[in-house]
């Protein structure tokens, strides 16, 4: 609750409270541009304003691919939202959703250089957020997609990578499916298993849900079920949306039928994404050596002590429990790698590489308590942008150098 | 021209002149985005972004009012273009225009402590414009309209201060007026005149004529006659457009018709922003004590030495002359006092502060050559915020605290 504190000095605004840290945090926001060139005197100022940028302006104008080299676009983010499915709290707006947006652009810039600017759009419509983006675009880099409510997502995307030739990204999906898939592929490699071997259960059907199942399928798990509110996807049911029935067709080659706990028998991998709750005889029932993400935020699907009990490795969104699946491993390295490969999308391979550099940074101190490197581990930023950059280049969406 | 350079390292571009020391200020471009807040640990982690900052943005949902307090909004200023009427190069387009846009982000930062976004929008009507910034406006505390061309500037301004609660403002326009009226102000004192007495000329009736004419007409000048390529505008014209009939009516009370060269006879004060050039007779046949203020860059209507044989105070938009008529007067501290008083628009009477302010720093070294404070004087900034702050308190424009 908001509430108003007493004997604190009065600023424009007491309606808060300001004993809480996060809150005395934010007074004022947490972002700033700067200045990378001096302007001490006259001389500068006719560099970097009038009349020296005018021979700047006219080269980009003769030569529009020079813009990537003669401005910060090849060095900046837009990270953009509608507010309209912002953490766990869902619609709360433009305005609202900001803290996050300055979040994510702090972390763009800590943890891999990459300039970010929050954009904050008063829009709800798949085609004036998708326009709005196209405008904007000349002067940004790439499009970090983030807490936009699902489906419209997912059109949103597709929209606008057809029609930039910069990187757009919706972390919410991606982010959260290259780490999830960085994890899985050190819990397979910790328990001697392939993962075609693996048979998955995917809790949610939104954003995230859409996407790990996407990475997983690509990374060769064949045997994935995906459950809803209402039970596993399957064929046979009349409620889905387009986008489920597809996932359906995609998924469930063994033809399950029912709830998510008659999925886990016998299952793997259970990765939640939905902030539903598991009961522990369903994750009892799970086979030997199972690994279990549950990743809804701050409340896990299942309690991770409860789930240590009978699987043998498990994750969550958390940071005060052990392997945190946290998207801080991935979005930053993959823009970084994506800018400096001069890349104009973010394939497909891009985020598979993403992945395998996240696991590798593991490497022999692998152990069921270390499946995903912390987000504060310094290898991880710029081997991920290797990787990305790596792949850009092999799968040919590189702008060619001047 | 554009032209490759030999023995020069091979960098991802050689296809400009690297020598040329504004291209190579310009490479990787001008600006960044910074974190202000510390990110060494994971509890810091959880105060910038989740779970704290999940407090700030539901407190922001309860009382929208607060995004100004917790978040970067008051502190940041987009810097928006279309590209269509870039310095004196005409329309460009978006992206050659941003290296203009990143030096004016620049200097609202060096100048005022105004953080600052470049905006370049691909977008052409006034409608796609003005609906663009519009929905982007959540995450901006005030927009600065840039290099728009007339006549769209005019209704993109109209539109978006009626639909906007926070600062709009079209530097080109009411930069430029406020700096001339502060010059013009010292002039008339330097000369013993009130600015009541003055016939002024006022060559152009683009963006800059108009809100010059509009200044002057608020300050107290009474005798404005306009000129466009045409000559006089006057009532009698049939080729006017609809801000030229607005202009006409508005002005040119003596009933004038003919050329520039008649409009000047015996006139006390030329305001050429047009881009033309003046004859040296039309400049001789001023009134005694005449000023001349040529604004047009890099080359002023008439030459400052030539005008100077004939006339008393003679200014320019350049830096190596005297007189400097530069917006940096004007906009950071326009913008630095707006946000400072929680402005939600920017009035005449605010614009009217800051051009007393200007002039006020000049105080009693005023001199022909000395009309103006150069753009490097630290006093300028504060003391227009605190004039514009001032202003915006009286007119009614501030956002109560909370």
């Amino acid at each position: 609750m908001v509430t108003v504190q007493e004997n604190v000095p009065v600023t424009s605004s007491t309606a808060y409270d300001v004993s809480d840290p996060a809150f005395a945090l934010h007074v004022g926001g947490k972002l700033e541009t700067r200045s990378t060139v001096p302007l001490r005197n006259r001389d500068d100022l006719s560099l970097a304003y009038t009349p020296g940028v005018a021979r700047v302006c006219t080269a980009i104008a003769e030569d529009p691919r020079l813009v990537h080299d003669l401005t910060w676009k090849s060095k900046v983010v837009a990270v953009v939202t509608d507010g309209s499915a912002v953490l766990g709290l869902g619609d709360i707006g433009p305005a609202a959703a900001l803290p996050v947006m300055e979040g994510k652009a702090v972390l763009f810039k800590e943890f891999a250089g990459v300039d970010a600017v929050p954009i904050c759009l008063d829009a709800t419509s798949v085609e004036d957020i998708v326009e709005t983006v196209v405008r904007i675009a000349p002067a940004f880099g790439g499009i970090n997609l983030e807490d936009i409510s699902a489906p419209r997502c997912f059109e949103v995307e597709r929209q606008l990578r057809e029609r930039l030739d910069i990187p757009v990204f919706h972390d919410d999906q991606h982010g959260t499916a290259v780490v999830v898939l960085a994890a899985l592929r050190n819990a397979a490699r910790l328990t001697g298993r392939s993962l075609s071997e693996l048979r998955a259960v995917v809790s949610g059907a939104g954003a995230a849900g859409v996407a790990v199942t996407t990475i997983l399928r690509e990374a060769g798990i064949g045997d994935i079920t995906v459950t809803d509110r209402e039970g596993v996807l399957h064929d046979g049911r009349g409620d889905l949306t387009a986008v489920k029935r597809h996932l359906a067709a995609a998924t469930n080659v063994i033809g399950l039928t029912g709830s998510l706990t008659d999925a886990m028998r016998g299952a793997d991998v259970f990765i939640g994404v939905s902030g539903g709750v598991v009961p522990e005889d369903a994750v009892g029932s799970m086979a030997p050596d199972a690994m279990v993400f549950a990743l809804a935020n701050p409340d896990p699907e299942i309690h991770p002590d409860v789930a240590h009990r009978h699987v043998r490795v498990v994750a969550t969104g958390r940071s005060d429990y052990a392997n945190q699946i946290n998207n801080v491993l991935a979005f930053p390295g993959i823009f970084r790698g994506a800018l400096d490969a001069r890349a104009t999308d973010i394939t497909e391979g891009m985020k598979l590489a993403a992945a395998e550099a996240i696991a590798a940074v593991v490497g022999d101190d692998l152990a069921d308590d270390y499946v995903v490197p912390s987000p504060f581990d310094e290898r991880v930023a710029p081997s991920v942008a290797a990787a990305v950059a790596a792949a850009a280049e092999r799968d040919g969406v590189v702008r060619p150098p001047l």
